[in-house]
């Protein structure tokens, strides 16, 4: 076996072996297979596809590069809950407290944010006193006591993914469902639950550009899980718009907490009681996702979520009274606001340059190693098919650099659009995919 | 402009300028583009082709990378031959001093050669006292007063293809046209001539195997030599058993001045006429291919040619009684015989098996730093379609080496077939392409 055949013979079309794909990524993993081999390869891939078998066996090549989760000390079905990433997305803050105050536990790796906002992890960190590193049994024994708990991604899950993403980033190789699904689903398998959940993000902040992409990557990644093994489900959700209204790590803290508390914006506590409902079914405490929604539902109503996600803060040394004054949260010193032209209808919160926003306030980073402005960030005061006057503010910006927030408020002016029409958004809850 | 764009860019099938081609490709021959990106970069070109306004600009790109040849000083229209390489090809050999005794100048620079066995420049150096380097002052004034010049390669002919080329054979991305065209090409046009004539071979032994597939390599190069203003034409030919009888260097300078003498094998007689008359004709010192052709056939009949090359051989150093006495060249310490095991005819002399016996020889290189055997090679008694008895000889086999020359045995064994029937080689000259 060598690296130009295994080249050749992808880019002519055939099916590689689980020993070929072990080879080539096994090889580049540990340097014997130089970049420009490997990167020649995923562009093969890129072009020739693989098939499902080839999928998953590459998923499970990258899965065993590194450790692999024994989460087995956990009574129960264990569910994980995967995002593909967007703007103002907390619902993990939510969905997890929810499920675990239904019975279902929470074993829950979670990385640290590169882009737009920081990751679950960082958006945890902003509650004073919170860690997210701690050792797996006590992981496990708070699982087993509370139901829930979160830790940071460590740098052992993985590695050989960890190293080609590197490389497809730098060289056009990142769009193909083969080499997107098996980057997200080594990791889940590796993080050693027993089921999956996926919501699937299309539209203009979200990877997925369409929903008939989205559609597309989460058919690969529920069959690659079903067919080793982990029971997976996707949900097809829109990302034209940022989800709720806070964008920013302590500014989602504060949203997730309203939502637990039943108050909340509609479209994120709509999805949260929607992938809520899945992950309860999926961790067996519902016959159906119907039964999962109405239970978690409840859950909300009655304050047991809320409940639930106070003592999983304090478990992990975070400070409880959060939940009942978000004024312990990080505060910004600098505050811009973006208002209304003229009057109309608010017809698009572009994503994407919300996102970018974010990012411009400090909330996100742009390398991995810099610090975040946990405070940081934006909060939209209307949503698309809003109307609006000449002058309503439509948007509050955050941050503690008056030079970085006013580009993060060039910048959401961008994202707003308002026309004379109203203009509805598109539908929240697209499909499942099971 | 950066590199992950136009990676992109190529891969989702859009036109590049020259200006982006010429960013990839100076970038990385500066070394400013990493290996990784280039071979991602090459990989989507093989995908996703190139149409010949690219093609072109990545020629010239090449060419502009390193010197560029000016033969203003030669009088008269300067005329390379270029073949894309086979086994037993000892046409320049012929060729150019048949076309320089018609009047053609002929300034040659050739390279040393990696493979089955030397190129033109080694098959040279075994006639001793031959020299191939020279300035470039001394270059001119030889084909000015001779007609006729022939020398190595220099290192600084298209760095940038020689660069690429070593990528694109450790990466999978050798067999594309457009790539193929621009790496033969930029060196064509950087040596400075006014009309280039192609042997592009197919078959067994040749890098393109079939008729098809040189013939569309052929009209593509044909194309972006037009377009770059020198008269381009190419001849298709066969490449299923070796040309002439004999292969390695020594072996093939002798065989060369046989055909000069009129008693050559046919085969290479016969094209070898056919490229001197086409190269006449390009050199403007015939009206058709067919007057060229008429001429070349004077100029060998009359002894012009075999004179000319000898008066090359002695400007250049060498000993110009090699034309009377073959002896002088350097000989084998060692001969082996592959004989019939049974009656019938030479149904096939795999090209490819027998370079690879020349190879084993000793006659041909595998690493760029190693020295070749001038005297080795081998000797084809028979050639496809030819009766042989059990018993005959059909190959002597010749090198310094016992257990070397052994292996090329085996290797001559496995190439020839003996079958019941007659059976006809293929047509030497297939198409010619203007």
């Amino acid at each position: 076996m060598n690296a130009v055949d295994l080249i050749v013979k992808k880019r002519d079309g055939e099916r590689l072996t689980r020993e070929e794909i072990g080879y080539m990524v096994m090889g580049y993993t540990d340097g014997d297979i130089p970049d420009y081999q490997m990167s020649a390869f995923l562009m093969a891939i890129f072009f020739s596809g693989m098939d499902d078998v080839e999928t998953a066996d590459l998923t499970e090549v990258m899965r065993d590069s590194g450790d692999v989760m024994d989460l087995s000390g956990i009574k129960g079905i264990k569910v994980d809950k995967h995002s593909t990433g967007g703007v103002g997305d907390k619902t993990t803050l939510i969905v997890a407290p929810l499920a675990a105050s239904c019975g279902v536990p929470v074993a829950k790796m979670s990385g640290r944010g590169l882009g737009f906002t920081g990751g679950t992890v960082d958006k945890l960190e902003s509650i004073p006193g919170f860690r997210v590193s701690m050792e797996r049994d006590e992981f496990i024994r708070q699982v087993n006591d509370t139901g829930i708990a979160v830790i940071g991604q460590t740098g052992h899950i993985a590695p050989a993914d960890k190293k080609i993403y590197a490389l497809r980033d730098v060289t056009g190789t990142v769009e193909n469902l083969s080499l997107i699904t098996s980057s997200i689903m080594s990791k889940k398998l590796a993080a050693g639950s027993d089921a999956i959940l996926l919501d699937v993000k299309c539209g203009s902040g979200a990877f997925m550009k369409t929903e008939e992409d989205a559609v597309r990557l989460a058919e690969m990644m529920v069959r690659i899980g079903n067919m080793r093994g982990r029971k997976t489900v996707a949900a097809i959700t829109d990302m034209e718009q940022p989800l709720g209204r806070a964008v920013g790590n302590a500014l989602e803290v504060k949203e997730a907490i309203d939502v637990l508390k039943g108050r909340g914006p509609d479209d994120i506590t709509e999805l949260s009681l929607k992938l809520a409902g899945m992950m309860i079914y999926l961790g067996g405490m519902a016959e159906d996702e119907a039964e999962g929604g109405r239970k978690a539902a409840q859950a909300l109503q009655s304050g047991r979520g809320l409940a639930k996600f106070a003592e999983f803060v304090e478990m992990q040394g975070g400070d409880p009274a959060v939940t009942e004054d978000p004024g312990i949260l990080p505060r910004s010193d600098v505050v811009m606001e973006l208002k209304a032209e003229r009057d109309g209808y608010v017809s698009a919160i572009d994503a994407m340059r919300i996102g970018l926003a974010s990012q411009h306030t400090g909330a996100g980073r742009e390398r991995k190693d810099e610090a975040i402005d946990l405070s940081a960030g934006l909060y939209l005061y209307r949503k698309t098919g809003d109307p609006v006057k000449k002058g309503d503010v439509i948007c509050s910006l955050y941050g503690n650099n008056v030079k970085k927030v006013k580009k993060a408020l060039e910048e959401a002016g961008n994202a707003v659009k308002i026309s004379e029409e109203k203009k509805e958004p598109g539908k929240l809850i697209k499909r499942i995919i099971t």
